[in-house]
């Protein structure tokens, strides 16, 4: 069995306290690694602190090598890599590996972005008070940032987290999800192969207890956490003076309109909806489809749910496998009972086989059913007709989550119209809501976060201007 | 009869030249102003360049307080000033007045953007060869500015390169067209109100060999010039080290698709084609209609272009009048009788009297003919139908001229089309080729110009950039 | 005496409870106006929250034109004004004025900037899965915004929340300080005469359990407080999921570097140090001199300190009144005698008469004694020598607060020395920290605060990004 | 001897017409190439043209990999190409070697500028004409472009033209000087090996007739020349409607005050004066010192001077080897002899050995003497002494050349009026006009030059931009 060690103020180190990771899909340990206790994180922080200067400093270009040297290095392992996630997360090869991909480009932005650090000028002379004056603002690293990231993309969420604070100049200590820790921790070695200062970055999984101080601690100048609402929102009322950037979940939409590419549609949203198991937070969970292309949809979209592929995620056909474990799958099996009992129509699936949930497709069902009112994380999507663009909209809105939307339409005002009004902190056109590139602002609004990650967002967010009011030239 | 002195390097003067300016709808002078010689353009000339440092210098609230001056002057005085105009254009005093509107506007919108005039930061250390140092790019007034404006927008034409000038910090002399001198000196009169250093503005009307001056004469670091191809051209390869900027015509193009609201077309190609008979730089020239709506839209056309209020300019109901002079009405004339001989037909209009030519409708024209393939710069607008969208590009872009471009579609693949591929500078969809705002970036490709202006980038334009390599901080 | 209804989602209205307002130089009430319980408050909340959608799309050119007609009415009615505005706030005459210009330059610069929201555009074919694809940012208004301002700028601290507000399109509810109510129902009485919706603002004082409802009411989407960091970093706690802004106070330092310019220190010193008897967040508290220079400087500075002139703060020549209330002059008293209890010596002033206290020097201070660590709010100014640069930095940043710093030099290492290491949110390179003009980025780190007003920044943190991603052309 | 093909529309072919490429040292021709003539340039321009619509649509991905790809290669065959252009040029393989390295880091900053291409929104509704409208100002490529690049930097002036256009997504065809083909040859072969559509870039030497139509061709949309200024604006006069950009050359000055660090200034005036011997664009050719520090700079630098190792450009310890012919060191030789003549006295060098001339250092000269009023490309630098910071100002502006400038300083004043005041396109603090990294904004003004190079501002000079107004979200 492989071990780990975990990756303390930049030395890999072991800890009491052993942490072993199985995979999902056979259910069997196929790794272990540590915990790290209050002494461990202690030494992290201690050990960032004393590179905040250094880190504060270092010159564009060795900020880009050490980004780029992440991004080669990725791509170069990427097959091993892959493997190691698809394991730990029970994510099928196909995606394991596009998510190492997006890793890769995730570094690799970051590392064109440290080059690009804003600082701006201001003239100040627009009333006699600023008369031979003026303002140049430059933006400085925050300190030490805590990042708290999930199972579902364990090696990218993670990335977005790091990547920028390697940008920003700030010292990071990451707590990866304790069900995937290791792809995380092959980041960490990849990591510490280049010059960045030892101790600017630390990955090391915790128990809760422990994870509390990264919410709570002074030292830490801003908490970037991906996971669910709930503890999202709780985590703010706990941060104390420090800033706090939510990436929570949702139950993203979807609007197919009559003038959509319908046979499009539906391939995109096969994606949308079932990719790695619906355990995505843009997962494409709740459908509306203007009524005249409702049946020809929805008998397509059936039809391909059907089709998916299941099985091994190692093997490289795979293309839906189990969730990350059995309780989880136990929730939707119970959530689509609810919804049936209430009066929902299965059109296929709906059946769990120990942590494995079938693709599942249902109609006839309600707002204010689990399946659609709150986040499923997992692979059903409700597919239902409706009338006109404006009760889509309202439909697509009438939930207390606000991530991202899809809109399939060719219409210019249907574009407008859903940009303006639909709430949330994305609007894809022609394509599933799923859609993400790493460099685009992303996260949500009502209860699906605060802030936005992509890079340079997130880069931002981990910086404060200074403004420098100075005799002008 | 009024006398207008001309304002040379901050003081109205006369010279021994005297201009007489006609009212073009009665025929008869109605006021006087005077040529500059050679000696007037020196002397503007060297009270510009004595003032080069002054106008640099300015503080940014003290150009906001100029230029925000002339705005609200503008706007107060807009009924006088309206009048000047239409007499001196034989513009309706609908569109006159307009026209006072812009030119405040231009004015504010050059007032606020002195307060915005750019300063940029590079960091320099992408290689080691830029350690510790970082870049500022400030933009400095290029010096003393030529302004050469037309007939047809005798005031706003010329704001156009005025409030530029002033924003930017440089000294301008500008040269109105013979027949409109009088809205500008008036504008001289409103600008020599305000703390403007003296000598920083010059308005003078010049026979064509002093005028030749502008072009070629080195002290001179810009040339801006807004009037025909021909003569843009040919200044071009004239004007030595300096630069250029030129805003020349066009025969602008419209698509009308089967996707629009006809009768919202119909009303504003009624606007596009025949405002100011038709001498507007942007006027709609061409209209392509598809097929199954051709009809439809045609006959409102026709019919719109019939009910159009002709008659002397200064009556406030009055929607088309003369044009500027009879030579000119004449020259339209004969490029409809070579459209109508080589199988053009009318369907409304065709005649002149005097120098007032009728709202003209033509179809069946060819590509060749001159009321398409030149700069008809009247009342006249050719209607054409077409098949697909693909073939009226094909037509819009069949033409040496490149301006603005109108599209009335509602399809998004329309848009997008139209955008990457009409060679022009600006598509205008949902309206026609006529739309212009003053801070918009507008000018032409093709054989239509070289440059933009919209007053944000004309100010830029009048700047030249500087580094400064400094340590950073 | 003078009876001000309060203004309640667009209407003047009186309540149940009457407020006194005194002057507090004659400690008499010389007007009265009400109180806000929870049945007005919920009134304006309601009527804000009606008028989201109108606000959300109002044009520019209507933004623009309500808050210039704010801009220019303050200056039409300036002496007025800042008699009132002197009067609530014991503020002389001249700051009271030059308070209502800045207060109309808020308002200006908002209505520029509300023609400049932003929208930004962002190529997304950086890898495969974006070909054929393009990002549209925009800013949305977040929502209804909370404000709450204080008393020592009633007029223009409660500008850089409303004007603000008008601009990103969102709804206020403004509580101003209990002591200082008028000036800001003055405004409401100018904005009530503009188009701006009814209902979208909103200004009601409140005793404290009303406004507790600011702070946690979730259909406030924007907390924004200025006042004492206690209280404001007690709101974060308790805001929910709101955002919240905190412009809190300080402790602001200033170095004198014998490269300065000593009388021109001196003469700025005494503006920071004692104008509106120190109660200002960025009021110069510490000055550390180089110690060459020190003599000199500390001589002229308390002979200016004797010199100022004191009284009431309506007669034109007072520079220098009482403070907001007796309690705050005992408080500032009492500090005084801890410092020189501690050994701190007084080199002018010390006494108190009432609400009156002495412009006050002290000299061996101690950075852990009150006069130091903690925000004066006074007219008290240590002032201590230092031998190098970097200690001069040590002791500027020796404290848990970090709003503004000052830096008397013409060494260009000093000025990137102090720019890179001062840990403040604004470095006044020869000038005193509280210089400020009203459209740069301003606030504090450490305890001083979280956010930056200066409209622009006030505005961006009103607005909430969305992304469109669409086919791009 | 080798034998390169020229790069004729993306072919490698040879032409009836060879060129020998002589090694400068030796003054043996070791390598041959070819001579384009009319029909391999019309060839060109055919190929050119037939990947215009393809070059501009290439995704920024894909631009991006080309790019990089090069950046790659050229760091990997780092030391082979330094040996050609050491050859082809006589530079030292010191500097050929950081030639190369600064053509890669050309190639990755256009490869990260192509995925950074502007669109810019602007709000329309700033009056009522513009109500729920928007505006999109995308940049489109202009076509193809046209390169003149000179000798002394023969692959990476080469690479400021070729880069930027295939970011821009402009097919270019480029005229290496005839001296220096080579490395432009051997950087074809490295192009070639990319999908970059074949025809997008030919580099073909040409004899001056042919080289001719790259200027006077209306096909050509945009002329970069970079070489003599007498050259530049002749071709500016004949370019017809192209645009044109003209990087010419210059004598660059350095004021060195006495708060400078005077070894550093002395270290790097050595560098700027005689690298490459002079051969430099921004070649350091007058330096100014204040008079307190002029015996020890002076001293110091003419120590330096006399012990700069000269040899064969290929011997790794080489400094400064031959001139680029004979016939230039005899110029130089002559304009010495008049300088001397007229008073001058020579403080080391003023020999020359065939191609070779001797480091040297003159004073006591005058601003009207060749070596201070023209461009003397080769290793002469002037030094004279100055009283007070305008004068240096004033000796440095008194030329009609303005391309960079060098200020040793540590005053804030000097920096702020050196900005303000020196007539360049470049000030350079505390270094020498010498310093160019490759993305910052480099050019001239006054006779120096039109237009800036450096990536992202030479690709925005091939890019034209295009507003779409459409309706509004």
């Amino acid at each position: 069995m492989n071990t780990y060690d975990i990756y303390v103020g930049g030395s890999f180190q072991k800890t009491s306290e052993i942490l072993q990771v199985a995979n999902p899909y056979t259910g069997r340990a196929f790794a272990e690694t540590y915990l790290a206790g209050e002494n461990e994180l202690e030494a992290a922080i201690d050990r960032a602190q004393s590179v905040e200067n250094t880190m504060k400093s270092l010159s564009s270009f060795r900020r880009y090598e050490i980004l780029f040297h992440v991004s080669k290095e990725l791509i170069l392992k990427k097959d091993y890599l892959a493997g190691v996630l698809a394991q730990e997360a029970g994510k099928p090869m196909v995606y394991a590996a596009a998510e190492i991909d997006r890793s890769a480009q995730t570094f690799l932005i970051a590392a064109e972005e440290s080059k690009r650090l804003p600082k701006e000028y201001i003239s100040l002379d627009w009333s006699s008070a600023g008369v031979n004056r003026e303002g140049m603002v430059k933006y400085f690293p925050l300190g030490l940032v805590a990042g708290i990231s999930p199972f579902n993309f364990p090696m990218n969420l993670a990335a977005h987290k790091i990547a920028p604070a390697i940008a920003a100049g700030c010292p990071i200590i990451l707590k990866p999800a304790s069900a995937t820790p290791l792809s995380t921790l092959e980041l960490a070695r990849i990591v510490d192969e280049t010059p960045l200062p030892k101790g600017a970055l630390s990955i090391i999984p915790m128990n809760r207890t422990t994870g509390e101080k990264l919410v709570t601690d002074e030292r830490f100048k801003l908490l970037t956490f991906t996971g669910s609402p709930k503890v999202g929102w709780q985590m703010k009322r706990e941060a104390g003076k420090k800033k706090v950037v939510l990436e929570l979940g949702g139950n993203a939409g979807v609007i197919v309109t009559r003038s959509a590419d319908i046979d499009f549609a539906v391939k995109r949203c096969l994606i949308g909806g079932f990719a790695y198991s619906g355990q995505v937070c843009i997962h494409a969970q709740r459908i509306f489809v203007e009524k005249p292309v409702f049946d020809d949809f929805t008998e397509k979209f059936v039809e391909g749910a059907k089709t998916l592929k299941s099985g091994d995620p190692l093997h490289p056909e795979t293309q839906i496998s189990v969730m990350i474990d059995e309780p989880n799958a136990r929730r939707v099996e119970s959530w689509v009972t609810e919804a049936v009992q209430r009066g929902a129509a299965i059109l296929c699936g709906g059946n769990r086989k120990g942590p494995f949930f079938e693709p599942t497709v249902l109609t006839n069902t309600e707002a204010s059913m689990k399946v659609n009112c709150l986040e499923i994380f997992g692979p059903v999507v409700t597919v239902e007709p409706y009338t006109d663009f404006e009760e889509a909209i309202r439909l697509v809105n009438d939930t207390p989550f606000g991530l991202q939307a899809g809109v399939f339409t060719n219409r210019m005002n249907d574009i407008n119209m859903a940009f303006d009004r639909l709430e949330v902190g994305g609007v894809i056109i022609n394509d599933v809501p799923t859609f993400r590139v790493d460099h685009m602002p992303y996260g949500g609004i009502k209860d699906s976060g605060l802030g936005r990650e992509g890079v340079k967002y997130a880069i931002y967010d981990m910086m404060e201007p200074k403004i420098l009011v100075q005799p002008s030239s």
